[in-house]
């Protein structure tokens, strides 16, 4: 490992960013893991995200810790709103205020610690749930902003932000995804996931990863049963 | 205050963020504060911050929790690395890699939760450290990344980020403060200061500070004595 330049790679324990971690480490880079406990409340992603990390040859897994729950404002934070079974119009109440912001800029800070000038997020624009920030322009508008942020941009050491997903389909990235290695069965997606990472087969998250999995005409090895 | 639009105030306890504040208030916001626990060696400007917001009339003060410490990377957050006390060449070992745009991220979420349209940062790129993140073209990069992030952008509800002392001097900046009925003797700047709020007098924090009162002709109630 020692010859890899290091990137950090945000991991949810989900398929997307598995298979984010995958690519980064099939292109070469040490892959310092980032999992963010944010009051979520499917916390078995985040065992998850350890075995993925552990199977997929990154260089270190890390946990940071930081309640967006105390802020409100979303029904994967706050136990008080059901996590919706229908898909819904517009942006649905399982986004979660400025999510993707503050994992980037969290993983921004541990990319300037390290050295690296390579950060990776699964974020993908078609099978997703609307986002807004998981949407191209957004991520590019993230990248312009983390040039001028840092010691090292006003050094001359540019940071790239990979989107390698971004416009894959879900199937495409699980068909990726299944040629790196990556082991799906011990990735989470469901928002609604039991502590041992069982999914509810009836949640956003659950059907975009199912209609992925017929799409990429690979088994499905979610464990379904909430 | 019914009448009054939120805003999302950063809030460290120091001088600018108090001034940033206070014209937040004088604008006619009802004033949201946050404060950030990040692991800061100088907590006692979290108890300073939580005084600012009750005795400028904030609507609201929160502290959230995050351990950049666990990041590494600064002699803020690092108790092995010793804060310089001499004026040093280039970006200081005092900067927190990515720290604004982590607590303008999380500033971001608030407002979102809020339904506010506004944020205060009380950053200065005059009498500065040379931290990357207070430049007007770092500032300016964010709002753009905010405006593409949120289910409010999406929605056509354009944020705007304040940076009321951006191009003022120190001394303009107390000043600025001083006729907004700033009590400055309960902020604090200095980065070793004790547990009750008294500063070292030599750090970079403290020494932009004193010569900010000197110049503004005010007389300087910081307690000194570490």
């Amino acid at each position: 490992m020692a010859d890899r330049p290091p990137a950090v790679v945000l991991l949810s324990g989900g398929v997307d960013s598995a298979v984010a971690l995958a690519i980064a480490h099939h292109e070469g880079f040490a892959c310092h893991c980032l999992s963010v406990d944010y009051g979520q409340r499917h916390r078995a992603e985040l065992d998850a995200a350890g075995k993925v990390a552990a199977s997929l040859g990154a260089a270190e897994h890390r946990v940071l810790r930081i309640d967006l729950g105390a802020l409100g404002g979303s029904a994967l934070t706050d136990p008080a709103i059901p996590v919706p079974e229908m898909p819904s119009r517009g942006i649905p109440v399982t986004y979660v205020p400025a999510r993707n912001t503050v994992l980037l800029s969290l993983a921004l800070a541990w990319a300037e610690v390290l050295g690296a000038a390579d950060l990776f997020i699964g974020a993908n624009a078609v099978d997703y749930s609307g986002y807004p920030d998981c949407r191209p322009e957004y991520l590019h508008a993230f990248e312009e902003m983390a040039n001028l942020s840092t010691k090292a941009a006003i050094e001359g050491r540019r940071l790239t932000l990979h989107r390698p997903l971004v416009y894959l389909t879900k199937s495409e990235i699980i068909r990726r995804g299944s040629d790196l290695g990556v082991a799906f069965n011990i990735t989470v997606s469901c928002y609604q996931a039991t502590g041992d990472g069982r999914a509810c087969g009836r949640c956003d998250a659950c059907r975009l990863r199912r209609l992925g999995f017929e799409a990429a005409r690979i088994p499905d090895p979610t464990r379904y049963g909430v």
